[in-house]
């Protein structure tokens, strides 16, 4: 494209028009030192300058290993402007899963903050070259700036590789084109401007940060870096650093909520939320702290978002009815096609009653190209030019959609599907549960039976007995757990329960 | 493009969109009917129906002469559905010119309010089918929905015909990617909600309203529609109908402030300004009544607004300080290329200095394909791939854009350069005066000199000498207007000065 009307969409344009706007204003707050967004950009090119001069060409994968620090948040820019593949590792990865991950993508460098270089030296099985924090810094600075302009927005930015609760990860690819429209939405939706503060909680190696590296430069706020999701931290960071706007999964605001320094931070704090369909009672809880939660669904093949749970003006203002609402996954986001959600057998969009559940599906500009060298899972992913999200869903009368379960854990007892997540539900409206999970056990008679896994809050002493007639009293007899379980619940890096780890050890629940 | 990733960007889709999700909230509130999403929708695509009927194929244009009824907002819909091209004509224009554009538009059916049925009827050379606004609605209710699917996101949208201050009207040709990102640069902007509630003050007919028909629908608002600016009808819509939001040129504003309803909402309003600088002391007053005034700056070859001043959490809470700083055009907006300011002679980028003047030169996604069938009117608008605006204009420190003048506007006295706008903002100071403009007449000794229209608030009795001796205190003497004229100003339909009116009435100023 050319002339004066088309530039090619990408999120590096965000950080050139920021730098040409908002100079003077921080950008990075990153272990007590800030940096403008003059500076940002300054170093995203001396970024792509270093990648340059270390071999690194257009189209090469340049790996990270590194929690949210300003080195991860500059690859999102330094990366691309060498016109190279960003592949953002989840750092709680195993050495053989980094190592499985390197190879795949044949990384051409990583990047590495020290904290992590001996999972990373563990993990490399042919020697990478490797580009330290330790030394990172200095590198940059005296490295010569270096830009490879974006010849098509639709060609590949990064590659995120999902979590693989089964099988191996898959590489999701990215374009510019659906980063640069997500990253708009993002700033949409999340209202940001520029006196926004957002904190770094959601892991940027998971489907990008959603897109927040870009959306957050977009507005010209602040990225307020921060090293680990610790509770304590975070209630700090509100209270004394101003911070407006984070994203995090309903684990780690239950984790917040938890913590002896939670306190209304008496002004406007927005929360997104999304990984896990948030229960009404954390939603609730979080609104008596004074927080908006916002509820946000998608999937890594969907650049993060690709729906929200936009409140309605006419939506009570009373917490505990309000709850419900928000908990639905809501809307397509601004720049996403309508969702649908289709009866797997006839492929027909199923009626809006709020009841009749279906495969949820998604199309747009922020969806992903496919899998990375493998177009087989690409093929299986697609349904009539769609995405089939595996998540099962009913839509409401209002048009929101709201998730029942991912498909594989529905449990199917005596010929009736169990969506695990109606029985969580009710197991976590007691007022001593902090989280639960649902999955099926094996059953001679049943075929498949429900069983319960709890962690409770700390000082409850909550038993089997009185949780299951709690759970009578609101579900079908038949879908109540026929045993429960007791202890922590095993999660994924990114905070996501392991149901396929529970899954296996029902197999064994006497 | 194709597959689960890309759809072709158009601002048909915000409808489509809302429909799927807002499908029962406010859509249009025009003459005591409210119409909801779903409906909207409905009408769009029978809209279509009834054009495609009535004989229009995909790349016809259809004209609509119509004030802002639900009748030009469906246009906005249903003319691109029916894969037609919108050419929205200015009201305000004399029969003469409405058929110049007409036949240099080729028109195959014009859409027209029966207000307006004279003036058309006048206007037409030759007959065109038209759709009178006494029988369009049946006619919409009674035809079959239809939808031509946009093949190419940066195909012709819309045509839209400067108002020709000088010369005959020219045909600025809009693309869908361009409204597309142009909508969602004034939702985010603007911050508008599904709680949004957007008065039509801006004519839709003016930039297809700076792409609000679009951007209010994306955020799923409400568009409340307005037959013509009444300021006493306003007025009653904040206080009454619980109006969000609106756009305005400062002549609006001007009327909205001295009008005798004026009165503090006290809730949030935000208003949206430009088409011309709004004079600090209007700002300052705007600002009295508790309406946060947002400047935006851009000319219908940029979709509107291609700039924003984009107010910074440090500035000043004083109104009186802060006017000084909103008054400056600003930033480009969230999809717009960085604005640059360019000195004509080098063709280099000015300093950041808030004092060398150059021209503004804009590019992105949200300029103009072109001038329709005029190749050389577009050829001479673009240097280096860039579209000049023809404004004069400076880069603050903070990288923030004010503009000086038009370039035609410039006054040349003795050699020296003087800005006509530092002389209004000069008078405008007077808290007598309401407006002013100053232009060049021509004199024997200095080549030109400044020359003063002004009109001042009712009741005001200040002289020229009174008038002339408080400028004097505030500007250079040789920038001092050598003669003041008081009376009302002459302005386009659009409500901007008519500055070409007044530099032919300073000919013959004694």
């Amino acid at each position: 494209m050319s002339g004066i009307a088309f530039r090619e969409l990408t999120p590096v344009s965000f950080l050139e028009r920021a730098a040409a706007v908002f100079a003077d204003r921080p950008a990075v707050v990153d272990g007590g030192e800030t940096w403008t967004y003059e500076r940002l950009w300054d170093r995203a090119q001396r970024l792509a300058g270093l990648l340059r001069e270390r071999g690194v060409r257009p189209g090469d994968r340049v790996a990270v290993l590194a929690p949210n620090t300003h080195l991860l948040l500059e690859a999102h820019y330094g990366v691309p402007l060498a016109g190279a593949v960003l592949v953002a590792l989840n750092t709680r990865l195993a050495p053989g899963e980094i190592g499985y991950i390197l190879q795949h993508s044949e990384a051409g460098l990583v990047l590495v903050d020290s904290e992590h270089r001996g999972v990373l030296d563990e993990a490399m099985a042919a020697p990478v070259p490797v580009i330290d924090s330790v030394e990172y810094d200095a590198l940059v600075d005296g490295a010569e700036p270096h830009r490879v302009e974006v010849a098509d927005e639709r060609s590949l930015l990064s590659i995120n590789y999902t979590s693989g609760t089964t099988g191996r990860p898959k590489g999701v690819m990215y374009h510019h084109r659906g980063a640069y429209l997500q990253a708009l939405a993002m700033a949409f939706h999340a209202e940001l401007d520029t006196a926004a503060r957002y904190l770094w909680t959601l892991p940027m190696f998971h489907c990008n940060g959603w897109c927040f590296p870009w959306a957050v430069t977009a507005a010209g706020g602040a990225h307020h870096c921060l090293r680990k999701v610790d509770p304590a931290e975070i209630w700090r960071a509100i209270a004394e650093d101003g911070i407006t706007h984070f994203c995090g999964a309903p684990t780690v605001l239950t984790a917040l909520a938890e913590h002896p320094d939670a306190a209304d931070p008496g002004r406007a704090l927005r929360v997104f939320s999304g990984g896990a369909p948030p229960w009404p009672a954390l939603l609730a809880r979080m609104g008596e702290l004074g927080i908006d939660v916002r509820h946000l669904y998608g999937l890594t093949e969907t650049f993060g978002p690709a729906a929200v749970c936009e409140p309605q003006p006419e939506w009570p203002a009373d917490l505990r009815q309000r709850a419900s609402l928000i908990a639905r996954q809501g809307i397509a986001n601004v720049v996403a096609e309508p969702v649908r959600v289709v009866d797997p057998a006839s492929g027909a969009d199923v009626p809006a009653d709020a009841r009749t559940p279906g495969e949820i599906l998604l199309r747009g500009n922020n969806v992903m190209l496919g899998y990375y060298r493998d177009e087989q899972a690409t093929e299986s992913a697609t349904l009539d030019g769609w995405f089939r999200t595996g998540d099962l869903g009913v839509r409401h009368p209002d048009g929101y959609v709201e998730l029942r379960d991912r498909i594989k854990d529905v449990i199917i007892s005596g010929g009736e599907n169990i969506t695990s997540v109606e029985v969580e539900n009710a197991i976590t409206a007691h007022e001593d549960v902090l989280e639960a999970a649902v999955v099926a056990a094996p059953h001679d008679k049943w075929g498949e039976v429900p069983v319960a896994y709890v962690a409770l809050r700390e000082s409850a002493s909550l038993d089997e007995a009185e949780l299951v007639a709690f759970v009578r009293e609101r579900i079908a007899g038949f879908k109540v757990p026929k045993r429960v379980v007791f202890g922590e619940l095993p999660k994924t890096s990114t905070g996501k329960l392991q149901k396929n780890v529970l899954r296996e050890r029902a197999k064994t629940v006497p």
